[in-house]
């Protein structure tokens, strides 16, 4: 049984990369998609595709929308989603999806250094598991196959 | 019609009861229903209730069940949700909130600075409406009545 | 049995106020709820509220976020729904609004002059009535009452 | 990953099979579907299968059920959903299928030229993105798959 | 805690009367809503309001338009609903209304004869209570109470 | 795009296999699903699996358990429902399976004998499309491939 | 702002009215409601509405349909549900009843000694709150009203 | 056709395994899911992945997550679910199970012994269907593709 998981989260560093490589190595039938990647092109999606706007936040406003577009498509498609928070940024669209994942009944698992136990309690205690790094959470996923 | 509508957001000031006060002046029929406001209150709300747990991390995720229990019956009784990000804190929950309340079709109105647009611009986009001030906040819902 | 009933459509002319005034004088139980009728305040609320914009683009786009909220609001309150056609303008949001009403189960009336039967056919096969004018309306609705 | 994308709007040129030539160009893993495009036989498909009507208003209900069965069933396997409006025509049909999409979530591209900003601002503001060309509803598209 | 019941079935003979009188004596805090239950002018409505049809079968369907538009409205009102099934006439409205009752998830009492044991066998599956009698019924609907 | 059709409907005569060869000279990429159709195994199979009943209602009640299991399950696979009422039983089943596809949002096709029109005039008003043979079912199906 | 609160678990001792007495010191706008609490008139209700059964399967039988008709009437109406399980007896349908709070998105307190960990390690885990005395749920209830 | 099939019960025998070859014997396109089926696995799993606990109920807590995350993905993926009591242990887990089915719209068999009828009726009048034996629900499910 293949499983298709969205990978919500920051997209400054290379995590979900490294979370599918070692998926590969386990050898799981997981399928991960998630946001774009590529920081810059995603700031920029909406003036790339809409042309230029009137100011900055008309700009990041064009942008939200068709990373949302694409969000929405990706998370429907989905039957678990994952969601990493590090511990710089705000990181609020990782709050969102991980909300919204809950509340279209897609299982999720919270991944958060201990760091933020305080500030992410709430979401933690909503989250189906919450792990600390992405070993343990394809720990998680591995699970459903045993 | 009267309609009661759930404040999401930080509990470290006073916002909630000058919003609540401003909508008396404008002598609108809404009523108003949020989460424990008493920061240390709402912290502590786990170990109150259920005794003294084994360390900090089940500490808070005692209190979160609690906190959660409550904002979802009241989420659930209200016919829209504000809610408000401050240049401070992380507020993970305030957006929690906000993409639950996207979800259970529950209109939401969005404050935050103009320092916040670009990290909030995906929630922002989601909202009905996004406003700077709880005074254009109050202004959308009086708009209703006119 | 009271009911609130939401007359969606064009705001050019006096239309529901004449609609309220049949159904005083026929004493039924109805409630009435509707867009903001005042076609200029309707178009202006995006600045009124949020101050001047960057261009009419992002000027309708202010006000429609501030109009959809209330519709939604409201909408939601309704126990029925009445969608008013006439001959003139587009009314692309009075066809928005009889649709979401189908699809939220909210019981609708379509109200449209026989000259606009073939560009409404798929509307009107979907509505629970449809009728031709605003007596015929109300009697529908008095008959929940018989 | 293949997306199913429904191709709502006016059925008086060619403009579906534009786009699907362009997507084809682009070897874009997308298979679109849409509302029947030979306009006569849409309008005939009443009578074709039902037989001789008593009038047009019954020629037409019977034709639009027939169209709006069709819809149903192919609106419901759609993963996504393109409104293209034009400058001619009512269109209301277009507008219907518009809202039934937010309502049962299927993330919506509005195409719309400049000239209509002003009558679809609120169906705009409810669209998760909104452009003036193929092209752009393309690219937007393309950018899951990136 | 006052509950509304919507009473579908057949309007042939005074059965309702009868049940809310019932009701009454045992002073239980029911509120009881049904169809149209003058026969004649339920089979009019249709003509009454829109004027006169082509034929039999397009009087019947714009009867049937309100009637089913009022029946939306008051099953959307209730709490329960009871179907009862006489020994005569086909009755397939009261089927129609016993479904999606079960599927609204408004609990259902059926009340029908012994003689129907064998046709209604699914439907009876499908209802929450099945009965042989009104007073059975409203037996069912006191224990609510007790 | 292959879809899968439930034929509801009585299950006394051959209807179901005339209509899948007709389906397969069309060659129509139809997948049919109904319930069982040897009327005698129906009626035993709740004493067929669960051994003797005390009377003939406990009988029904256990072979109506296992049919309805077998529809619920079919059902929810099907992209389209089919009813076909005959002119003679009572087939209240098959207006509760043409009612359940309506609130399940499944569309469908009533088919009914022109002596019916007049009982079966709200379930008419609610089905997608109301035809009097298998062929013009067929062909309302064919329509969707055009 | 008033609540209803739906009060599942066993039946065989008094501790519903232990609770309301409780929370009616503590004044709070509580409205409970609950299974039939008369062990015997619970276990008979199906032959004291329906007659004697053919044996005590089908008497069990009677008298769950009955009791479930009742619970799924109050639990709709309830705004909140507290799930007790006590160290005797199977409790199999409060088991039932918290599940279904869960799915219905009403918010669950959990009670049960901590000799029932174990055991009920899942259910707690899916309630929103977990508590081992009736004092502790009342607690969670007026942390609403704070 | 093949359908998924959830076996929720005990994991303290060997059941599923024995249900899975009667079904292969059958040659049915059934296929099987359920929870971890190895005991002790499945109660040190949160340990095993999450590390050690402060105390036993906290253990129970992060296994039980695991778990419920792995049921729920698995529930959601599953056309039908069987549910199995035995003479022994409390499973209120595969009640919990049972009523999420229920809810999910999943239909539902219940295999329980004649030992267990009473304190099963509530469950058993909400199931599709209840069995005594495995055989049965394997009768049951193979009537589906007769």
């Amino acid at each position: 049984m293949e499983l298709t998981v969205y990978l919500a989260g920051q997209i400054h560093d290379d995590w979900r990369n490294e979370l599918k490589e070692k998926a590969r190595q386990k050898d799981l039938p997981l399928h991960f998609v998630g946001p774009q990647e590529n920081h810059e092109r995603s700031d920029n999606i909406g003036e790339d595709i809409l042309g230029e706007q009137p100011n900055s936040i008309h700009r990041d406003d064009a942008a939200s929308s068709i990373n949302n577009f694409r969000t929405e498509v990706l998370l429907q498609k989905s039957d678990a989603v994952i969601a990493l928070f590090g511990e710089k940024y705000k990181q609020w669209n990782t709050a969102m999806d991980a909300s919204a994942a809950i509340q279209l009944n897609k299982p999720l698992i919270l991944i958060r250094p201990e760091s933020l136990v305080h500030p992410l309690k709430e979401l933690s205690n909503q989250a189906n598991v919450t792990v600390e790094s992405m070993d343990q959470a394809l720990e998680v996923l591995a699970y459903i196959y045993e």
